[in-house]
């Protein structure tokens, strides 16, 4: 009996494992349009944040924008990179989904995925530093909150980093992904 | 000739595949200790920093050490479970190069190190920024380099950064060894 179900499944294997192979390969496709989709909303979010206050004095006005502070210029240029580098793999992607057991280009794939999720996650969590510091600010470094002045600058600079951080989760599954694709030969 | 040449390719094939696999093995052994000193270095030396200034007043006695900035708290707790997990995964390091056809615990790393790949750019990221903040200022939001006083506190932060990064670089390539391993089957 357990000799009869082992070789039937020795039979049904070789188009199972096909259909897994080619499943992994579309769940990687559809990872990548979600991180895609992620990494341009921050970039738009941040790169689209200003706030000018409604008062000011007779020098200065008061007015936030990312680019007043260089981390969330860092922010803005690493998503798009990462943005960029994901809709350029797309055709590699869909690549795979034919050509299930391509090897040199998954592991390339695997190459510049890793090297992806190290600049946005080295964007999102810089940004996420500066943004920490600008609500609670640093009584120490006798940095303050700017927050309470600019609370609407805060809430969107504080929201832009979702997405960030959901294509840093959605990477590390892309590698995982590419990963069991090449386990599987 | 090419025929002949492709065929003496074949019959020494096993052999040498199964060299190059160990040889690959062994690298990702040495890498591993190269990112555990790098993170280790890393924590104690943003660790033990602290730096008191030899003039006070009534009230206050300008001292600075890491814990005072919660985003450098967080990197040293990122470098020591980075630097925990690294050791840990040398068992599993050692046994790949005794049994160069594994394939669920090379999957199992492969996951775990885009993990602390993340981790430990999180860390390192968010503790340049500060760093940055703390050597440059920032005039917009009225934050002042606080460098100019505690001027050996700032060198050794920013030169503890330097392990991190050099992990962060190491992890990829971990990550890239295995993929390779996989894909030699």
């Amino acid at each position: 009996m357990m000799k009869g179900s082992s070789e039937h499944g020795e039979t049904s294997k070789a188009p199972m494992s096909r259909g897994v192979s080619k499943g992994v390969s579309i769940l990687d496709l559809i990872l990548r349009f979600i991180a895609i989709i992620g990494t341009l909303a921050s970039a738009i979010a941040m790169g689209t944040t200003n706030e000018t206050l409604p008062f000011f004095t007779q020098f200065i006005r008061f007015k936030a924008q990312y680019s007043d502070l260089p981390t969330l210029t860092f922010f803005v240029v690493a998503n798009s990179i990462v943005c960029a580098y994901l809709i350029l793999s797309l055709p590699l992607s869909i690549l795979h989904i034919i050509r299930s057991r391509a090897k040199y280009s998954r592991l390339l794939l695997i190459f510049l995925d890793a090297a992806m999720l190290a600049l946005v996650t080295a964007g999102a969590s810089a940004a996420a530093a500066i943004v920490y510091l600008a609500h609670k600010g640093n009584v120490r470094a006798n940095w303050f909150a700017i927050c309470q002045q600019f609370d609407s600058f805060c809430e969107r600079i504080s929201g832009s980093l979702i997405g960030s951080f959901a294509a840093m989760v959605v990477l590390v599954l892309l590698i995982l992904l590419s990963a069991i694709a090449l386990a599987r030969h």
